[in-house]
Parts: C-alpha cells; structure tokens; sequence
C-alpha cells in the first residue's frame, strides 16, 4: 500500500481506524474510532506519522505533494460542515494538533482558531453575531501561532495585554469590549511585523502549512527530547499531524456546548448525565460565568433547577444525543463522558473517553455491565482499580458537613475520625479505657507507642512519610494517620499540640481525614463504609480468576479476624515483636536484654513463654488451619528500652538493677545505624535461647490448638545460607523436644524473608535449607537503594518531583532495581528447591503494581495489611488476567 | 592401567608421585614426591582413595584383595628399614592416616606406633634400651587405638591415667616410671576387654586392618562430612591411606631428632640453621624439658653455647643432611623447613614444607633465589606475601626491649608509637605543636578528630573495630592504631586513662604497637623501617608484572606525597569533606549548613571556594599529571555539626545565629540511619550550590596549575541514571562557566561510585552518563550485606567466628555477594560504554585477596590508602601473574 499523504475522517470519509495509533497517532486514531462508529465528529484530516522523518530528511521542510494534497483535505472539511477555508462569510476554522502514538502531555505544540486573518475576522464576528468574541479569538491565535510558529517571545503579547488592561481599568480580560480587543489584534500584528521583519501571514493556507511544520518541528524540541529519554519513547516513532475543524456552541440560540456521561458517576445509575449552556463556549462553562443547566428534565426537578434542561430546549438535538449514548457504550463497553458542541443545531461530538467515577459507581457500573451482557466477569474484574476500594472500606468524612482545616499532613493511612487530641501513648489507653474517642498526636511514634495507637481512633504525627512507622503501623490496624503535618509541634510541659501560633489543649476535639491528609478542629461528621452487594460479588468474579493466594501481615486477635472478614488465605507475616511490648510482658523483655549471661536471659524468657504460647495459639485459633508464617524476632534490643531517664529510673527499679546499670546496657546497645545492625537472625545468633523460646511457644501452641495447624518459622535478615542453617538446628532440636514431651508430631517448616541484596544473591544455597522465602521488600528498598525509610522524608518527595523514582519506591516497589534482585531470588531459589515457596510480605505486598509485578514473577503469594486484603485479592486478579 | 591397590614408597620402590593428589591423598602425594627425589624417608605405602568407595561399597568393610595385598606392602616396609612387623627383637612399628586430596586439618583418624602387643613391647624396650618409653609408647597406642578404631570412650584411659598419677602423688605424666606404666598398660588392656567384650587385639595384622577401616570410616563422621559442606569437597572424593614405618630418635646416642631451614628465617642468610637433640624425639623437644644444641658449629659459637653442635657430634649424618640441603631448595625452588629423624645412625627425613619467614628474610630470599638462579623474577614476586611487608613500612617495636602490657585492642593500623596521652583532638595538636610526642586515647573518634589524630604518633580507642574510623583514618595516615580496647575508659572531668582500677593522668607515656593490639606503660624502644634494597628490587619486578594501576586514596598533601613515593600512580579517591574541618573552613561549612535559603548557603560556600581551590591546587602539583579522582562531597551534613551543648554555643557565637535555632537545626538534621540518609548526590541535588562551589574550584585549580592536570570528578551514591545526569549538569555548566572566564579549556570527566547494590544493577543505564566507575566497596559491602561497619563490632566477631564469614568483610570483599554486584556492575557498564573505566577505592582495594578479585575482574585500577600502596603493587602483580 502506497503512504497515503493524508486521511480524512468525519462524514462520508472512509473508516480509517485499522490504520492504528503508530500511524495516525493517538489522537487521529482516536478520531478515526469515532467517526468509524457513526458519530458526529467535526470533520478533519490526519498526516500520518511516517510525513514526519520525511519533514527532517528534507531539512525540516513539508514535501512539495503533501502542500498539494492540503487542498484536497480541506475540501473534505468544508463539504461536511458547509463553511470556507478563508471565506469572509462563513469562515471554516481548523485546528492543528500534535499526534504521537504515545500520549505525551503537554510536550507538543498545539494550535487553535487557525484561518483567522483581518476579513475571516469579520465574517466570524457576523455569524456569530458576537464581534467580542471573532476578536478575542483572533487575539488568541495570533499569540499562540506567534509563540509556536513564529517563534516569538509569547511575553511580547502578554505585556501588550497587560497594558490595555491597565488602560482599561479592567482586571478580567472578559472586561475587554470588542473595540478594545481590535485594538490589541493591531497592537499584536505590529509586535509580530516589528519582531520578525514580516508582517502577520494573512494566507490562511501559508497557516496552515506553517502550523503543520511547527508541530512537526516540536517533536524534536529539547523538552519533548527529555521527555521521550524518560519515557523509553523512540524518536524514530514521529509524531502525526491532525487538522480539524472547529466547532463553535456561541453560534446563537440555536448552538450550545456541554459535557455527558453515559451514566451516573457518582452512585453508578443508567441514566443520562451532564449539563449544557445554550450560545456558550466549553470555556464559559470552566470560568464559572453563566451556571450550566440540567441535560434532562427529570435531573433539573430532582435538583428543583430553573433553567431548561436540553431536553426542553432542544428537544431534537437531545434526541439524538440520547440515542448515541446506547451506541457509545456498546462500542467502547465502559461508562463514556463525553464533550459535545451544537452548532447552529448541529450536533458535534468534540471527545469521548472513559468516565471517571467514584469506588460505589465504579463497583455498580461493573456489575451492571455483566448483568447487561455488555462485559464478562474477568472484564469487570478489570474495570475497577484496586486502589478505590480503600474509599469503601473505611469511614470517610461526611462531604457535606463544614469543615476547619488547621493543618495539612500526608494522607498516610486512608479513613476519617474524630476523637480528643492525647500527647502519649499511656494517656491514649487510659482516656479510651474509659470509652473517650481519642487521636494520638506525637512528634513521632515509635514501637512503643503500639498499645496507645491501638487505642487511639487516629494517628497524626509530625514528623515521618507515608512509610513512617505511624504510617505504616496505622495503616496495619486500619486506623487513619495523617503523618509529617510538619507545622504541628507538642509541648509536652504544658502538654499541648501547637500549630503556628495556635495553641489546642490535650482534651480538644480535631477531626483527621486520612484520605487527603487533612487535620481539622472540633468535630466533623462521618459516615460508615457499607460493602455492598456489588461489593461481594465482584470480588468473588476476582477471587475466581485469581492465582496468587493473599494472606495479611498480622499478629493480633483483632487484626487476624480482620483479615479474614476481607478474605485473607492466611498470615503471611506474624511480627512476634509485637507481642513483647503489652503489659508486664515488656518487663520481662527487658529483664532479658538486661541480663548479663544466659542464664538470667533464659530466665526473663521462661517468664515470657506463656504469653507467646497464648499469643500463637489465638492466631492458630482464629485462622483455623490456613497458613501462618512467625517471624522471629526481628528489631534490634534497644528498641524495647527507654531512652529517657524516668523511664529509666522504672525499669531499673523493676528489674532490681542500678539506674545506672541500666543506663550503660543503653548506651552500649545504642547504634549508629541500628537498620544495619544487631538484629534479625544476628540477634537469633547471638541470644539462641531467643530462638529456643519462640519455637517452643509455637510448637506448644500448635499441638495444644489443633492437628490442622502447619506453622511456617520464618528467620529475618539472612544474608547467608550458614545463617539460616545455625537457627533452623536450634528450631528443629526444639520441635524434637516438644514433639518428645507432649508425644505428639506436627508439620511445620522453616523458611526466610529475602530482605537483603546478598539474600537475593545467593538464594541458590539459602534455597537449600529455607522451605519458602518471604520478600521484606521494606529492607530489601533500604538496602538495594540505599535508603532509610525513616530518614527518606527529606529528600524522596524531590526525588519523586524530579523524577528520580517515578514513585514513592516504598509504596511501589522499584521493579528495575529492588525488581530485579526478586528475581533474581526467585529464579535462583527454585532451581535449588522447585517446590520452594515464594510470598511477599513487605509493605508493596498490598500496592496493585507491585502485585503484578509479583504475578509476572509467579510468587505464590502476597501478604500485606489486613485493610488492604481486598485489594490485594483484586490487585491479583487483574494481574492473573493481564498476564493471560 | 588396573587399578593399584597399594602403592609403595621410600627405599628401592618406583617413585609414583606422578599419581598425584586426587589418587594418592595430600599425604601420599608428598611422601612419594619426597621419596622420588631420593630423600630417605621412612617407607611405606598408599592405600588410594578409589580405595574408600569400595570400602563403602562392601558395607563398610575392606575389600578380600586389599587384605591379601597388606602383607607384600609390609614386607617392602621391613626389607627398607630392616626391622619385622610383630617381631619380638627388632620390631616395626607403623603409623596409618588418612590422606585426602585437600588438607582436612583434625577432621580424621590417625593411629600411630600400631604393631605393638604384649610381645613386641619387650623388643622395643630392649632394642631402645628403655624401657619406659616402650610401655609409654604401647600405653599410648592402646588408648589411641581403643579410640579411633574401637571407638571407646578416651576418658575412660585418661580417668586410670588420673588415678595412677594420684595414688603415685605424680603431677606430670614423665614421672610415671617403667612399671607405672606396665601397671597401666594392663588395666587399660582390662578396659578394653570389659568395654568391648573381646581382648585387645595382640595381632598386629589385625590391628593393621582394623586402623585402616577406621581411616576409611572416618570419611564419613560427621564433623568431617561438616567441614566438606563448607569447604565444598565433594564426598565422592574419598580418602586415602597411608601406612609408614614408624623412626625413632631416642633409640641411644647414634640417634636423635631436630628441624632445620635451608636458609636462615629471621633475615634470609643462606646457611643452615636448626636445633636437634641427641636420644630423643620430637616430643622432647617441644616439652622443653631439654634444651636442644644448634645444628652448626658457627651457630653455636656465635651464641655461645655450649652444647656439641651435630656437626660435631655426628658429622657423617651432618654432612649428609647437609648434602641435602642443595637438592631440597632444587627440587621445591624454595626455603625449607624440615624434621629429621636420626634411629641408630641412619637419617630419614619425616617432613619438608616451605619454611616460614620474616618479612626482611622473605624478601632476602626472594632476591637471592632470582641471583641464584633457582626462581625467575616472576617467582620471586609470588613468594612474597603482600600482607607481610606492612611491617617493613612502619617503625616496629624493639623484640628486645622490655615492654609492660597495659591493654588489649585490635592490631587497628600498623606500626608502634610512644607518647603521652591525650584525651582530645585540640590538645593533642597544641602539644604536638610544640614538638612533643603524643597518643591521641578517644573512646571514638570522628570526622572532626582528623587533625588530633594528624597531629598525633598514634590512636587508642576504647570503641571500634578492625574498621571504625579511627581505624580507616590511621591506616591511610599509616599511623600506629589500636582499636576497641574494652578494658580502656575515659574520664573527662578529671582528664585520665582508666584501665581497670588504674588511672594514666594525661601527659603520661604509653607505647602502643599497632601491629599487635598490646597497649604498653611507658616508652618501648621502636625500630625504623629500611627499606633495603631487595624491596625496591622486588616492587620493580611486581611492576614489570603488574596489570592494574595501582592509586591511592589521599586528599592531604603529605598523604599525596606519601603516596607517590611508595609509588602510587594516581589519586583514586580525594574526600573533599575531609578538607572541611581544618581551621576557619569549619565555620564556614556550619554557616552553610545552618543558612536558612540558598542566598545564604552560597554566601558561605563563596568563602570555602578559595581554600577548596588551594587544596586542589596543591593535590594536582604534587601528582604531577597524574589522574587524580576527586568526590563530591559525600557525608551528611549533621556530621559537621557539634551535638554538645558548650560547642553549639561556639557555633552560635560564630554563626551570629541563636543557640536555640542551632540545637533546633542539629536536631532537624539527625537521622536514625544516617549511612542511608540524607547524603552523597542526594545533597548535591538538594543543595546544587554545594556542587557549583566544588567543581569551580576542581577547574580553577587545574587551570592555574597545570595544562596536563585532567580531573576525574566522582559523583558518590548514585542509585539512578537520573541522578548522575542532575549532578553531572551542574559540573558541565560550571565548567563552561570557568572556561568562558579563563579563556581556557581543560579536559575533564565526570563518573561516579558504585556503592549501592541499586547502582550496580542499573549500571548499563549510569554508564551512560559516566565516564568512570569506581566501586565504593565499603558502602557496597555495608548495603549488600545489611551490616553498618560503625555497629559490626557487636557480632562481627562471632559471626567469622562461626564460619559465617570466612573473613573480616569489611577487610576482605565477600566476593560471593558484594561480588557478584561489581562483576555485574562492570559487565553491564561495559556493554554501554567498552572504554568505560573500572576502578575500586573501598578499604578493600588494599587487600590482596580482593585485589586478585579485581584482576579477574578486568578491573583498571586498585586504590588504597598511601601506606598500603607497596602491598597492593605487589598483589596486583601475583594476581595479573596467577591470571596468567
């Protein structure tokens, strides 16, 4: 097939959409879809992307047979809307846009109202009976084809504006009256004629072909360069050029322009949705001039409107546009929100694209869709992102009710709640003991603020990222956080939280909303989340399409029968640290981590030993046979000791040792870097009786429950094979001598987190003696990147603005880097062990990228907060789906 | 060729050391190679190793042909040395081991003196004319055997040994008499019995058979199928036995026993040096119950002794084991040290190895060898251990002087150093100002010690280990260090050492010998280094050899100079940061960090400009041409600033700034990990105006020294292309900027450090951009490994200890895991950019082991601090020599 030099579309023109994005661009292909289906696109012509390398093999200049073919494109324009190119009588505008086969935004040059010349001005001002605005458009293109074609300084025009505001006394430029802007359009043709030593190009066809070079020439503008390098874009892709004609809804009575959805973005409803303005332009509609009207009747008196809906006052084109709607959705089998344009009774479909929708619609519209025969269950699985549900399952604050907002921190755990500001973690128990609603603010928190968080309705913190411990914890138990409101600051002496100069007394009311990051005074309403039955049933259509298993991160009652309200398959991560810090249980932590020798360790741990027992056995309770993976202990010593002199003072006093004792056992368990230091199997090494008494707690704890139970002994921070092999011998002799006592065998196996380069590296031995390997993709971040997580709130969020990491990289895992090592991990670990179990459990394990990444590695499973379980379920079924 | 079933050495046997190791085992292999060059060893044969799959094979019997064969082996043995196995006159005794194809030191079974029963022990007794060491020998054997071949329990014969030593009131087992023991040898022939329920076997061939099944099975015990996992032998390997007769040199006054070098191994001299003693054996020796005599007659006249030399004493067997000297070092091209038994006038030599050596001697010898002929240059270069000549560079203790060991710490950084101590940084510059000698004692130091530690002899820490700070800095300022000295604290208030319940005011002397860890009271009399020479000889042979460049990491202009003169051929790492806390530049650097905008920062960094120019200026006129890499600056800021309450208020003072906005700045800029914070190209994006100061000052400097001077810019942390990119366009601007106002250009390059496992991933990308790589292997190891190297210390030990780490990985690379990272980083690097440089400048580069990494590697360069330059010449050599 020869190139063709250009394609039409619109009207009578042929379909053209087989030609596909890389040859038409996106936007002609676009274009071409639509008018392939029927409808009433304004008409126009596309230059296939393969003109472009010819436009730079001629030296940047358009091929001689392209300019000849521009009249034919154009008679095809103005034989479907009946205007002239040129004419000062009814004079066809066209616009001129960029077209790459990749959207690009904002990179390429655009240009609009193209045929404006000083007699097409006139005719525009009499058909449109409005001079005001044939001369503002005339303006405008003026500017805009001064600044893209000309190349000249778009300042030059701004200023001349600026100064016939200031003469005018005007501060709008809508205050501008048509003299007043014929008047610039002279001022503007002189700056053109000074500055480029040619007048203003009268020519409407010289436009066009001006136009078309310098869209084509702004394919190789140094930002699009930048950005192509970024994005992996060849350069050898081109860009097509698209000519179009314009539409106008300011014709008179008779034209309109208006915005519709096929159906209720809001709660899901099949019904005709949107709103119209007779003689106006889209942009009226945007600067808030005139209030839009209702599209239907029945819409207007549900809202008790005056205005005419369309259907009233212009019975015939609402007609027609109602019928497209049918048509719309079975082509494009999705909610459609559309732009349209009535020109003098015409109606012309400017855009239609995928409506945007809230969670509720998105679940509705998606179970309809299958209930209509329009999508199949694996479609509609698809159509909802994962990431919307978390709207659903958490309170969220009444959107009508007022609200004072006092600060703004990082929207860190999803949620909304109201409840009295406490300054610590024993005030929070305490006030909501006594029934109190109560929001835990803190600088920061850290493990030993666990209780107080879990009393506390929500978190607000001042310092730390949504990967803070705040975050992360509440985001865990499924309470809100606003974290990093970095204006907020405690003093604690007169125990009151300061904003500014503001000061709120411990006791007062603020309302968080973890959605978007806001802190509020006093008490704003909420409304509970309702998991409806679209809700259920498209979970289960992703449930059955799913081949990932989803467990959650989770150790307590609460959390674990969370997790399996949201449909967790099991735990993939039991933190038994967080076991160590409830009631007189921290007392015998530390009496262990004070003790001297073994034997007093071993003591202090016999003392724990029935707690841990009662804590595994309720976990093993609750999940009923489903997998649980324990994670020994995992966080380095000083973490459970005070750092404070009274509390110093307290623990010296209930462990009978000096204060001062106690004070040097924390200096010299103090780190530089404690993420890099004794902890994990490190510890599990040097303390084996450690080791002995978690084992023993959950092999007693696993008879004592059920046969059913299979515990999964994970061992953390493993960078060596030797490693792994000295802990597992300590569990196995333990489970030996369990097994001895209570004359009774269990399965079990022992595995570890790959949560450190050198793990990944060589998962080929680990692999030998680890049943399953778990990613700590949080470590795994810190170590391959080279970021603490604590730390990285400084610098991420300019990392992320300059494009550093596209995304925060403790959110979404960095596939090309942390990616690769899992990889790596994996492929290495099943060609030591084929049946090698293979889960994520860090914080990326609930984040639905991440999750596909983790498809397309064949993990076996995700695991992550029990909040995020549904998400995950669906996360992996899109995954399951798109892998195919 | 059908397999042999034993293979006989020694005497009139055919040499069969072309059978090698893998068939022969370690043992056999050098027997036969001893015996092929026709020195009288003992005789015997090899049973090999194909030998041990049969033994298994028959369910862990010797095969019936094995047995048959014994006798014709034993009948060589007692043809050779002229005495008969079981004979009660003159009877032969043997010894069985194993012999695998590696050394497996103490993982298997030898028996000795095996052949003795009731009946020869009378014959040994007679023949020895003592009978004491007949029935002690049996005593032995009997408990030897019951062990390893009957496997009773060793207590049980240690137990009677205990009770026969009480009821005789004998502290030591020598005064047990001759019917002590016969007593002895009968209640452990009774043991035996009741243990076993059969006698003792009295048949000598019986017992022959039994030790050889007992070798065999040693194969596989379990400590011995332990040591095979970690050491990689395959068990298919299978041992060898070898069954030798037993010599004995207390057999009257024409036998003896002693060792001998070929060469003396104190300085090199080629004479021949060694100790015997006339009736008895090697045991005697070692107990130190007689003093041996020297083996010259000139040894014993230059010490004075009195003693008959075996010169004189015996001078046939003298001339003759003289005569050997010349065919040993021949033969095995090196110094030997050997153990010779002389029984009733015939000498047979039990043993040859290469002869251990002092620095000094090894170096001797090395040259002698290559004047002699017997080595090639080459050789000679490989003989050398790298590792050794750190002693030749710095002053060592005097071995004879008295020394009075104070404290214990880790041998941090080589060398010895007397003077008095000094609690801090500005006390040890001002007494050293004033010309005295001091020991800078910190429980650690940090960055801002960098003066005291330059001012001072040498360093104590009570804190750190093998690679804290204070000891990183003292080997590249190739200052004396002792590290981590637990028992040493600090008091402050009242400015004394503590040592336990000892106080050293400050002012008093200590010696510290860094090379050993010894912290000593008062001054220990120091020897200064020569670097004779045989030195200069050998590095030029390891430079003739030699591949990789060898640079140093050097930034002040005596460590330049240092540098150069032990021959490093460039800088590999300058630390700019390290230039930032001399003098009034601190106060600088402070106002920079504190400005509160950039209008500020630069304002101070306008200030630094000149003397960061100087610096440069200096560093490229001492190296002369040479390429010098300079890096970015790397820490975070915090480590500039003071964190005690007297110094903020200096700052404050200083700055003009408020104590309080001091201590709020200070604390906004702590981190928890700070290894992973907010550092390297992370505050170089932040902060570009720290990068504009810098490179400016690299060009200007170049410009105005030199036309030949091409800096290397190093950009430290990269994690992403991106990174490198931002950074890389703010050097190439500034350059720009300098070459416009200097009207002159200068070559440049811009790369960067591979020190996060991230970067080597991604290092097809970042080569891109970067003209250079060099691998920050600390950082590496700290990131790959998840172990910070401030916080190791604590487990470290242990973790070596365990077999975890074979080595220190902060000292020798973990080329399993960090390693794999550089090969990838530089296979990757390279398919991006072939002329892409490679280097290293972690601690590693100064490690031979990680240097022979680096050759295999293809690595460019090795960088290392200026005192280990010499080492590292010389590895580089042995590694580009063993490549091949």
């Amino acid at each position: 097939m020869p190139q063709r030099l250009l394609i039409p579309f619109g009207g009578p023109a042929p379909s053209a959409h087989h030609l596909g994005k890389a040859h038409l661009g996106g936007k002609g292909a676009n274009l071409a879809e639509m008018a392939g289906i029927g409808l009433p696109v304004p008409p126009g012509f596309t230059i296939p992307t393969s003109l472009c390398e010819r436009y730079y093999e001629a030296g940047r200049k358009l091929p001689a047979e392209l300019k000849a073919k521009l009249a034919e494109g154009l008679a095809h324009i103005e034989q479907v809307v009946g205007m002239q190119f040129g004419s000062s009588e009814n004079p066809l505008l066209v616009s001129v846009r960029s077209g790459a086969r990749v959207s690009m935004p904002g990179m390429m040059d655009t240009v609009l109202n193209l045929g404006l010349n000083d007699i097409t001005v006139e005719g525009l001002a009499r058909r449109s009976g409005n001079p005001r605005f044939a001369w503002d458009s005339y303006r405008r293109f003026i500017q805009m084809y001064g600044d893209v074609v000309l190349g000249l300084d778009h300042y030059l025009f701004e200023d001349a504006l600026e100064l016939m505001k200031d003469d005018r006394n005007a501060s709008l430029d809508t205050e501008l009256t048509a003299d007043d802007l014929q008047i610039l359009v002279r001022q503007y043709l002189t700056i053109v004629l000074k500055e480029r030593g040619d007048p203003f190009p009268q020519d409407p066809l010289e436009q066009l072909e001006g136009a078309i070079a310098a869209v084509f020439g702004s394919w190789r503008s140094e930002r699009a360069a930048v950005y192509r390098r970024l994005n992996d874009i060849p350069e050898s892709w081109g860009t097509a050029v698209t000519v179009q004609a314009m539409v106008f809804g300011n014709m008179g009575d008779t034209s309109a322009t208006g915005v519709a959805f096929t159906r209720d973005p809001a709660n899901g409803d099949r019904l005709i949705y949107g709103e119209y303005l007779i003689n106006a332009q889209g942009e009226d509609v945007v600067a808030g001039i005139r209030t839009p009207n209702y599209l239907t009747t029945a819409a207007r008196e549900r809202a008790g409107a005056r205005g005419q809906s369309m259907e009233e006052a212009m019975p015939g084109v609402f007609a027609e546009l109602a019928g497209m709607f049918e048509r719309l959705e079975r082509h494009y089998r999705d909610c459609q929100d559309i732009e349209f344009t009535v020109q003098e009774g015409k109606l012309w479909l400017l855009q239609t694209r995928s409506g945007k929708r809230t969670a509720r619609a998105a679940l509705k519209m998606a179970c309809d869709m299958v209930d209509e025969g329009l999508i199949e269950s694996d479609e509609a699985v698809l159509r909802v992102d994962p990431a919307i549900l978390d709207q659903l399952l958490h309170p969220t604050l009444d959107p009508h009710a007022p609200r004072k907002v006092i600060a703004m921190g990082l929207p860190a755990s999803p949620g909304a709640a109201c409840g009295a500001i406490v300054l610590d973690s024993e005030t929070a128990a305490e006030r909501a003991g006594r029934g109190e609603d109560v929001i835990l603010v803190r600088v920061e928190t850290s493990p030993e603020d666990i209780s107080g968080m879990h009393a506390a309705r929500g978190i607000l913190t001042a310092r730390g990222g949504m990967t803070s411990h705040a975050a992360v914890v509440a985001r865990g138990m499924g309470r809100p956080c606003v974290s990093g409101a970095g204006q907020v600051s405690i003093d604690m002496e007169s125990r009151v939280m300061k904003v500014g100069a503001r000061e709120f007394a411990e006791g007062t009311i603020i309302t968080l909303d973890g959605a978007s990051g806001e802190v509020m005074e006093g008490r704003v309403e909420t409304i509970e989340p309702e998991l409806s039955g679209d809700f259920a049933r498209l979970m289960a259509w992703a449930d059955a399409h799913r081949r990932m298993k989803v467990r959650a991160n989770a150790e307590t009652p609460e959390d674990c029968t969370t997790a399996r309200r949201f449909g967790a398959e099991g735990i993939g991560l039991a933190r038994t640290e967080h076991m160590f810090f409830g009631g007189d249980r921290i007392v015998h932590v530390r009496a262990m981590i004070l003790g001297a020798d073994t034997q007093t360790r071993r003591a202090a741990l016999e003392k724990l030993l029935p707690s841990q027992r009662d804590d595994f056995a309720s976990i093993f309770k609750i999940m009923a046979g489903l997998p649980v993976t324990i994670r020994l202990l995992d966080p380095p010593l000083h973490e459970f000791l005070p750092t404070r002199d009274a509390e110093m003072a307290e623990v010296a006093e209930s462990t009978g040792l000096s204060v001062s004792a106690v004070r040097r056992r924390v200096a010299e368990l103090h780190e530089s870097n404690p993420m890099l230091g004794h902890r994990g199997c490190r510890l599990l090494i040097s303390y084996p009786e450690i080791t002995e008494m978690q084992a023993r707690a959950i092999f007693e704890a696993a008879i004592a429950v059920d046969d059913s139970v299979e515990p999964e002994i994970m061992v953390p921070l493993v960078a060596t094979a030797r490693e792994l092999d000295l802990v597992k011998s300590v569990i196995d002799r333990v489970a030996e001598e369990v097994f001895a006592e209570q004359g009774k065998r269990i399965p079990y196996s022992v595995g570890t987190m790959i949560e450190l380069p050198r793990a990944a590296l060589r998962a080929a031995d680990i692999a030998g003696s680890a049943a399953f390997f778990s990613f700590g993709t949080n470590d795994l971040t810190q170590t391959t990147l080279g970021i603490s997580r604590d730390d990285a709130a400084r610098f991420l969020g300019d990392y992320v603005e300059a494009g550093i990491y596209l995304r925060d990289p403790f959110v979404s895992l960095d596939t090309e880097g942390v990616g690769e090592l899992v990889g790596i991990a994996a492929a290495r670990g099943r060609a030591t062990r084929p049946d090698l179990k293979l889960g994520i459990c860090g914080e990326h394990g609930g984040d639905p990228a991440t999750i596909a990444f983790c498809e397309e590695q064949g993990l076996d499973y995700v695991s992550c907060s029990p909040w995020r379980v549904p998400i995950a379920r669906l996360a992996a079924a899109q995954a399951a789906l798109r892998k195919g």
